[in-house]
């Protein structure tokens, strides 16, 4: 069956209604919006009181670099939380919200696999409780009133070839990535250049997944720089007198959202910023709330862990206040081979010498988040087409590497085939974690960026474009060089070119451009030719995708 | 008080259980997804269901070409809704939803005023429950498509020129209205010129809005004509093969919402096309529900009786299978007095003549209506400003041209001011109606143009730009002639000029183009320079809005 048909099978008739599921973790009716039978955002009442409680442990599920091949990251995440609630632990689940944009074109769901998923499947990767559209509308809404703002006279002399802020659609459009705008004279619009992100490319984004609340919320958003005067001064939302307005349309996007996996342990969906492009976690609210909710909580960061799981460690945590305890590193023993030059359609075939040569891959990995003080776990994502030599060779390979290795089959078994997992996992708890940040935020950003560059990623230096360089000089005269790093880099690889596989070293990082993000709190340094919106394939998923006259999908995996 | 702290104080104590609201028009908790607790969809199987029930009565709303001095026409019908129900009558109300871009721009709310309001007031006017986003997200999604079409080999032969479908925004964005797309080299599109309107202009909103059910709107959505190949052939999203996935978009859209009055009054909001350049009518499915759930559906139409009624008379109605019992015209003592001359900042100083002489404009709508053969009531919407005088003469004037005429405060009194309308609005579902429609389908365009220009505008006669004649060849080149007319036209005059307040006579309407909509089925007729994509004013609405750090929304009034 495929992870549709699987999906709709237990919807139809073991789905619990999402109060109950509430119910598990001590939230009555009252903390939740339903949004139908089986999806609900808690109150910011609920939210508030849930500050209070005492939190459990921070479990962080990341990955190797990704492949075709597939890690099946999610599908771990969830199959770890069900396999803890076997075990009789009170697990609970954060993810982010799949982007609509790669769903109609490559990604066809992301919401799990097999027996390891969430649900309902189909909402949750389609409209889900629209807050992805309400992030659209908002990021739109302030670009509108922008260019308004030059149409009706601009008033506070915007340059408009200086606007940083860039409309969005959550849709993967690359006829959009360059245009001209305002044209058709006088009434409307004043012509220029811009450009459209996917909408989990935007600072509004970030912002929603590093809020604490309302009221920071609101903040973060007026503290966004616009764009620059025409004599370079930095222009915010705040000076635009739009902070409410924007705040307002996102009003009910801040609240996470409760759903169930298949094997009904609850499960946080909340925010979904791409880790190649933006920072990649699911919201700071999910997160802590699910660590108010549970003993452990287990949280998801997108790609492999020098994206996702850096960004992490170094925004994500500062703003949730809480370390991971343990970090579980997802591999496929396919994946490493793919890192290790096997051709992808060559995969099925056992292949030792390449899972020893890909294996560097994953070996990086480990070495970068032991570095952070914190116990790894390695997951192996097992395939049916995995040897168990090739299932044994990796398991020596990374304890030689000073990480506990585990076999799961979640997408065949669900919780039942984590219990290894989850019982190395809860070994792990019990050792200490020491966390030792990466850089320090007094650093300059340069020093930073080569901090990341050569303690994670592998590589030997930085160069700077003139048009980064500039954009430097600006932060600086500014004062914004004391904030983080987020780097918008290429997910396949650990350097800035997508087919340098394995563990490549020596490299060189080439930045285009370093944008300045003062509502997120971080600056986005733009590397390689990492594009923030992305195209649709020549076959995109959508061709498959079908609602019959009753109202039920198809074509989505 | 403001509307919007009428309605919160409602809300906070007295709104009722949507599950409630349902069953007291016999719905059952099944029928209903609920989005929060105040707003619900009913189900696709429910709607199944109620179209074997027997119909009620079917009282239109309609109104008098707006001004800015305020007509009143969705509050009037919510009033009226509410006090049929003093009156111990079975009424449900089915209204259209809310633009976003006019919330954030001009009109800051959409949802009736006073004690005459549809709750939960914020929610209606912003994301509601998510149909405006779904639609973005389908328009959007089919025009990715197309240009991805265009970008990997453009195997239909379709010409970049010649593409009709446009990118949409749920946002006035006057700076989309013209744009180049598709910039920045080989990977990033095929350059071409296109145009962005509001969602609420697209062909996909008036498509929800005419589908009988989910298989009726595949159908629809097959025969869009996306535009033609470089030998002319038109290309349909059918061509494209992406039917499934834009239905799929719409799988929960298609679903009437239920909220309620600030009285109780079961309401239907769905679909919200704007009447000057759309059809301008709620959902078939809200109107036929409200239909089959009460003794007497209440619906409304867009903008005055040349637009919103014309077509909901001559596009909606045989759509939905049922014509009016009644129409109900709006009208104010001030708005008339507007449109006989008087200024904007003197409406408050009683002017019988000016009255007078705008009545004319009200004169022609009752005309006009009565014309197909539909019992008239005019609904006086009146302010505190009003004299004694005028009003008397209001009504003496329209018995004088043959309609009932009956003074409502609904705004201050709710129902309570409105039970002489209601009174009147039972009299008049007494007589019979005996519906006559204003033109023949099998006539050409131009006659049935000319039919709607002379008949309902009072104008004299048409003349066609040089791109509407080539248009038209197409039209009938491709035997799409025999279509209904969906007329676009300014709302501010029966003529294409909005500055020809009153009842202009002897004009000529200036057809631009006729683009046809295959998946809506009919003719769009763009006339004078009515625009597609709204513009934002100098001082937006958007600059007093806000929300509070507990979620309390302010500005929306």
């Amino acid at each position: 069956m495929s992870d549709i048909e699987i999906a709709q099978a237990n919807e139809a008739t073991e789905m619990k209604p999402i109060t109950e599921i509430g119910a598990m973790v001590g939230l009555s009716a009252d903390d939740l919006e339903l949004y139908g039978k089986s999806k609900a955002k808690l109150t910011l009442a609920a939210l508030k009181r849930l500050r209070q409680q005492p939190q459990g442990k921070l479990v962080l599920v990341t990955s190797i670099n990704p492949t075709p091949a597939g890690e099946g990251k999610s599908t771990v995440t969830i199959g770890l939380g069900d396999a803890l609630r076997l075990r009789g632990q009170n697990a609970v689940i954060a993810l982010r919200e799949p982007s609509l944009g790669p769903v109609m074109g490559m990604k066809g769901g992301a919401t799990g696999g097999g027996y390891a998923q969430v649900v309902p499947m189909e909402d949750i990767n389609l409209h889900f409780t629209g807050d992805m559209h309400a992030l659209t509308t908002a990021v739109d809404t302030l670009a509108a009133l922008i260019d308004n703002h030059l149409q009706q006279g601009n008033a506070l002399n915007i340059d408009p070839r200086r606007i940083l802020w860039r409309r969005v659609l959550d849709i993967n459009d690359r006829a959009l990535r360059h245009v001209t705008i305002g044209l058709g004279g006088v009434t409307s619009g004043v012509p220029r250049e811009t450009e459209f992100d996917i909408t989990v490319a935007s600072e509004l984004m970030a912002i929603l997944c590093l809020a604490e609340d309302l009221a920071d919320l609101k903040a973060r958003i007026a503290r966004i720089v616009i764009g620059y005067t025409y004599d370079r001064t930095p222009v915010t939302v705040a000076d635009l007198g739009v902070t409410g307005a924007i705040a307002m349309l996102l009003r009910d996007a801040i609240k996470p959202n409760l759903v169930q996996t298949l094997a009904h342990t609850p499960t946080l969906i909340h925010g979904g910023p791409f880790a190649n492009i933006a920072h990649g976690c699911n919201s700071i609210l999910a997160t802590r709330t699910a660590l108010a909710l549970g003993d452990i909580a287990i949280t998801e960061a997108g790609f492999g862990a020098d994206l996702g799981g850096e960004k992490f460690m170094d925004i994500t945590a500062p703003a949730l206040g809480k370390t991971p305890d343990v970090v579980v590193i997802v591999a496929t023993v396919r994946a490493l081979k793919y890192n290790g030059g096997q051709k992808l359609a060559t995969l099925t075939e056992e292949n030792r010498p390449a899972l020893q040569a890909g294996f560097g891959n994953l070996k990086r990995h480990i070495h970068n988040m032991k570095r952070y003080g914190v116990p790894v776990v390695v997951a192996i994502n097992e395939f049916a087409t995995d040897t168990e030599a090739e299932l044994n060779d990796l398991i020596s390979l990374c304890e030689a590497a000073g990480a506990t290795a585990v076999r799961a089959n979640v997408w065949g078994e669900g919780g039942h085939g984590g219990l290894a997992l989850a019982d190395a996992v809860s070994t792990a708890l019990q050792q200490p974690a020491d966390f030792t940040p990466l850089y320090d935020n007094a650093a300059a950003p340069k020093a930073k960026i080569e901090t990341i560059v050569q303690q994670i990623y592998g590589g030997r230096d930085v160069v700077y474009d003139h048009k980064a360089e500039l954009a430097l000089k600006t932060i600086a005269k500014n004062g914004w060089d004391q904030l983080p790093i987020c780097m918008a880099k290429t997910q396949y690889s650990f350097s800035d070119d997508a087919k340098a596989l394995g563990a490549p070293s020596d490299f060189t990082i080439h930045v285009r451009d370093v944008v300045p993000r003062l509502g997120a709190g971080f600056l986005v340094v733009m590397t390689g030719s990492v594009l923030t919106m992305p195209g649709l394939p020549k076959q995109p998923a959508a061709l498959n995708m079908d609602v019959s006259d009753d109202g039920v999908i198809s074509g989505l995996f």
